[in-house]
């Protein structure tokens, strides 16, 4: 289904844009980062609270649904968007990156990836046409095409050989299709190479899908080779299409690549890092195991309105962080997606005040320095 | 601190009374169930929630808090309700529970209790004295004596000195107040002798404490055992002071020691059983491992009112649970404990209209008929 994509304003300082698109479960603003739900939850939060904090789209995970509970349960159960009681709407990412990563229980031929699931070994064929099938069994409003990943070390033909099936596996997804009322988008690949990338969205665009991810990155390469790919790909994708950039990242990712026309984002650190005790702050990041905050009086960030900080000191949150009391998962949580909602927010108001390519230029230069001394500071 | 006891109603059909006492941090309406917040958190719930549940009273631990964080902190961080931000009442136990199931780690004299750190080994000795004033600097409404509690397996000598030990301690306890805003209970121990009971019920009530608790109970003995000891104690209580019935029950104990004359209850039960996927419900207990949920759309009691009823359904708690999501134990928990506050509002009702007599008959029955059935089906 066409997402009917808006763009209500551009930045004149950078690429950026503020938009909208339409789904069947509600209007999704754009920029818009997706919290990860990878097994129908949010991790160590309630849907409501999600969605209390601004959120009306988030990403779960086909591969782990697939195996737990299976995508045929969560049919007969009404759908994801009932079985989870989540209001809004849903993005599954296709498994290949799931798959990819599991490597040795994988194979991957023209037909799909077989593989052993990681819960009880059984071996399973993932085509193209399954992969669909899945998503769409689910009824999830934005289905992501099954695609293949070069794996960081594969020389420039198995970048290659990847980026075609790629494409062969794409349109074979558009052929699977069977429901309206759900979105389909592709996934540009060609690992770390300009003209891979280039040559991957060159052949995606003319399949017609409904928005185009940019897949393959964060995943150990530096920010300037990060925004070298963005870079490469985004000038062959069409502007009247969402564009999204998977399993990225900081909150500074999110300022850098809005400004080279990304409009949608995962990633699962807000989440992930709070439950080891790492937050995000208006003035840099703080890990609460510190003993610092031992006797700390103080919010986690004086500047955020989120439940957490309203209410709890840093003394308190280290004391149930130590003490291995769930509370601090979610408050932790609680308080890293309130951070990410209003860093959102931010950037949403400097594409509209035109100030956007100043602030991401100054955080791309600060991104290289810290990535130059962690290089020249190696043996 | 004088609670300002006061009994609204008395049940014609059995000893139990609905009435209310006054902390420093609110009324509290009998009979009382207080959720246990042991580490200064009730286990994956947030503090706002236990209070929307019509909770006002929770229980923490003395012997945790006061090795971690430490109660000089929690002093220095404004009080144990300010710490946590629980607007309501707090009760502390006096640790000597918690002491005395670190079997081999402590060693008892007149003195106190000599201890070793379960987290780091430090040893400290728990006097009376330093007991009260752990809890006083906590800033707690209700104070627990340290006592010194039997051991299954104790002989009659053993028991007969522990319980005078208590009654010394409980004097020295009274001695060491220091704060005009706290209450102090007293603690009967006397094990499973119903002479004794009484005995220690005899020797404490003169000393005047602003309530009664029944302690060493809940420790492995028949339904019926702990029946007798409350009606050994019972008669020599007085009748104008609040009794605390200490770490019982099941909600079916809660109506029959309610109609016993108990007022107040803390017990693990509703948190560490939903933690362990056991779920209180109308018709009895379940667990949510079980497969035959695997595609249950009904929600975990059809009669309950909770969040967790009102929007999730057997198959998602289910999958929550075997995916090890935190959001299992949140809703799980919830639901359990919005079960024990719904099963006092019943009691209190029963009360009012002259019931409960027959209903704690009734389930007394069950329970010895179900006791007596697993003494006779062992071989």
């Amino acid at each position: 289904m066409d997402l009917n994509f808006v763009i209500h304003n551009t930045d004149p300082s950078s690429k950026a844009r503020v938009g909208q698109f339409t789904t069947a479960h509600g209007v999704i603003e754009t920029p818009a980062f997706m919290p990860v739900g990878t097994q129908a939850t949010i991790k160590a939060m309630d849907p409501a609270e999600v969605w209390d904090l601004g959120y009306r789209l988030i990403l779960a995970n086909t591969y782990h649904l697939f195996l737990r509970p299976g995508h045929k349960t969560i049919q007969r159960l009404g759908g994801l968007q009932k079985f989870m009681a989540w209001p809004g709407a849903i993005l599954t990412d296709s498994g290949g990156f799931q798959l990819f990563s599991l490597k040795g229980l994988c194979q991957v031929s023209d037909d799909g990836v077989q593989f052993a699931s990681h819960l009880d070994g059984a071996r399973t064929m993932l085509t193209p046409e399954l992969c669909v099938q899945i998503q769409e069994d689910m009824g999830v409003d934005i289905v992501m095409a099954l695609d293949q990943m070069a794996i960081p070390g594969d020389g420039p033909e198995q970048t290659r050989l990847a980026l075609e099936r790629t494409t062969r596996w794409a349109e074979r997804c558009l052929n699977a299709r069977r429901r309206d009322d759900a979105a389909l988008f592709g996934i540009v690949q060609g690992g770390f190479d300009p003209a891979l990338r280039q040559q991957s969205a060159e052949q995606l665009v003319p399949l017609g899908f409904d928005g185009y991810a940019i897949g393959g990155l964060s995943v150990g390469e530096t920010k300037l080779t990060m925004r070298a790919m963005i870079q490469a790909t985004e000038p062959y994708l069409p502007t009247d299409k969402p564009r999204y950039l998977m399993g990225v990242g900081t909150p500074d990712d999110l300022v850098v690549a809005t400004s080279m026309g990304v409009d949608m984002f995962d990633c699962v650190m807000p989440t992930r890092n709070a439950r080891n005790g790492s937050v995000f702050t208006s003035v840099g990041k703080l890990n609460i195991r510190n003993a610092a905050h031992t006797e700390d009086e103080s919010p986690l960030d004086p500047e955020c309105r989120c439940s957490t900080c309203q209410r709890f000191s840093r003394a308190y949150l280290r004391h149930l962080f130590m003490a291995g009391e769930i509370l601090a998962m979610r408050l932790l949580t609680m308080h890293n997606l309130a951070f990410y909602a209003k860093r959102i927010e931010m950037i949403k108001d400097a594409i509209n005040n035109g100030s956007l390519g100043a602030w991401a230029l100054q955080l791309a230069n600060e991104m290289d320095k810290e990535s130059e001394s962690v290089i020249t500071s190696q043996p």
